[in-house]
């Protein structure tokens, strides 16, 4: 009999689920489609259904006993009474009592928390660097999701939603944000971001090796123009290694803007590493680079109190790993 | 025999030491001056006088016995290792053992940490409200110091030097600032930065009441201009309150900009409370409702986790109770 955790990352497009042991190995790992447009209950169902299949576990000759199951989801929702209070990608989530709704169905003992936390959390465990106990991880995405560790602990606040990085202001009337504020930082340096920057200044007619447009799907996050153009944030970044001076300036502007979040983030908490991950990361030190130079550039001279900024590692995996460690936690 | 704890509130102007009992009360108080100018040698040798003359306690019947004490002090410094690496108005403070020359001499328990950080914990234990366990402090002076208390503890961050919200960077290429940055908070949300203003428009020809200038050493934190003018950050309250326009306009973008450091706090920790202090809290309701008017406009509609906004209590006895509340906590 092998114990194992169940790490479950509910995403807009996919759930995915994996059988976890206490290190962080996932043993086996199982994804289908959310069909979030059907709702919070079947949407449940599907993720009942993975639960079962990975308990079933019939390919192993060895019979495993599941210990317990964590869900990393998006939010706003409050880890300690299990309920989700609405997701942006989840048409209908309203007050869902999910860890119950899950606890009921499987028998099992259910943890739930922000997807963003989860991950964060993921990284930090499997970093492999024992000094590490406060870290900060930014996805860069179609907004820019973050989790907070501090003293080896999920920071969750008073109102259970902290960490929001991606929407601190860095630009007072700036642009407005779907959150209601104006000039939040995902709103100059998430991968959404850089696409509508790109596009726009393209559809304003400026010189640029993007303006021939890419193939419709290619890369991540598209920002669709009025005149049906789409640039993802990977076009951007690979014309601005071919030299594009258009892209350089748009990709550049945005690196200065997450060294800006990074020293803000090194002031408000002194962690020891800002880990970035998400779809934009993909372009590896061509982010790294520009980001780590801007912030050293621009940080204070008083004492030397930067944070490393490194690149995720675990990729798609931080979500399901990271809620196979909470379930394994909660066992304690 | 009475068992009392000794803090002590080492400023660049003056040294306040105190008697302070499990609950925070203070027993009794002496103040002299820093007299920084001599150095540090000096400047310690007259906190250990303070320290004699409290611990003899001849004015009492009954005699005490002090179990600690506990330092706020100027920083960046290392509560861990007890040592100062500088301090702005502390002259010749450079990597001093703070703790351990302290120790040495009273032959008693010290702890040493960052003034903001031990008048925040000071604010926190004495709230009066055992619900609050997240408290940040900000200090609105020449600068804005800033403590955090996250579940009952001093946030101090992998390098000791966490909460310095009055650096975050609020407008990228702003102000500079004498810690090396551009557009931190405290470039214009400080009664210095008010002050600064103030007297730059004065300056500039507009009209206003501030232009006829106020006694020399009234109020707090003078901004000397090029003119020898000096316009106070209370100067510019007193003004506003009249109805002049200048200063009702220079006060009110100030605490917009409060406001703004008060979401990014929000959204970095989700604390239950932000409570503002320092010589420019004086103004009282003039102060803080436009904050709190500020902050519910500008924060986000996403969902309702934002901090009261609240005075603090104990004014200048802030750091002598809460150092005196980190000495006893040293002796569990």
């Amino acid at each position: 009999m092998t114990m194992l955790a169940l790490g479950i990352d509910l995403g807009g497009t996919d759930i995915k689920a994996a059988l976890v042991d206490p290190a962080g190995r996932i043993e086996r790992r199982l994804t289908q489609p959310t069909q979030a447009e059907l709702g919070p209950d079947v949407v449940i169902d599907r993720m009942i259904e993975l639960v079962d299949r990975l308990r079933g576990g019939q390919e192993h000759d060895d019979p495993i006993e599941v210990v317990g199951i964590g869900v990393g989801t998006p939010g706003p929702l409050s880890p300690t009474r299990g309920v989700v209070f609405q997701a942006a990608n989840l048409p209908g989530w309203l007050n869902v009592e999910l860890r119950e709704r899950i606890s009921d169905r499987t028998k099992l003992p259910v943890v739930v928390d922000n997807d963003a936390n989860v991950a964060a959390y993921a990284e930090y465990r499997l970093s492999g660097d024992d000094t590490l106990q406060n870290l900060v991880l930014l996805t860069l995405g179609s907004g820019i999701g973050a989790g907070t560790i501090l003293n080896g602990c999920i920071l969750h606040g008073h109102f259970e939603n902290a960490s929001e990085w991606g929407h601190m202001i860095v630009e007072p009337d700036g642009r407005p944000c779907p959150c209601g504020q104006h000039g939040c930082l995902e709103q100059y340096a998430s991968a959404a971001a850089i696409a509508r920057t790109a596009t726009e200044r393209v559809e304003q007619g400026e010189s640029s090796s993007l303006a021939q447009g890419a193939p419709p799907g290619k890369g991540t996050t598209p920002s669709r123009s009025r005149l049906g153009m789409r640039i993802t944030s990977a076009d951007v970044a690979t014309a601005a290694q071919a030299g594009d001076s258009l892209a350089k300036e748009i990709w550049d502007r945005a690196c200065r803007y997450l060294a800006i979040g990074c020293v803000n983030i090194q002031h408000a908490l002194n962690p020891q590493r800002i880990v970035l991950g998400g779809g934009m990361s993909a372009a590896g030190e061509f982010l790294l680079d520009p980001v780590r130079k801007h912030a050293r550039a621009i940080r204070w001279k008083l004492c030397d109190d930067a944070p490393t900024i490194t690149p995720a590692q675990l990729g798609n995996n931080a979500g399901t790993i990271g809620a196979g460690l909470l379930a394994w936690d909660a066992t304690q």
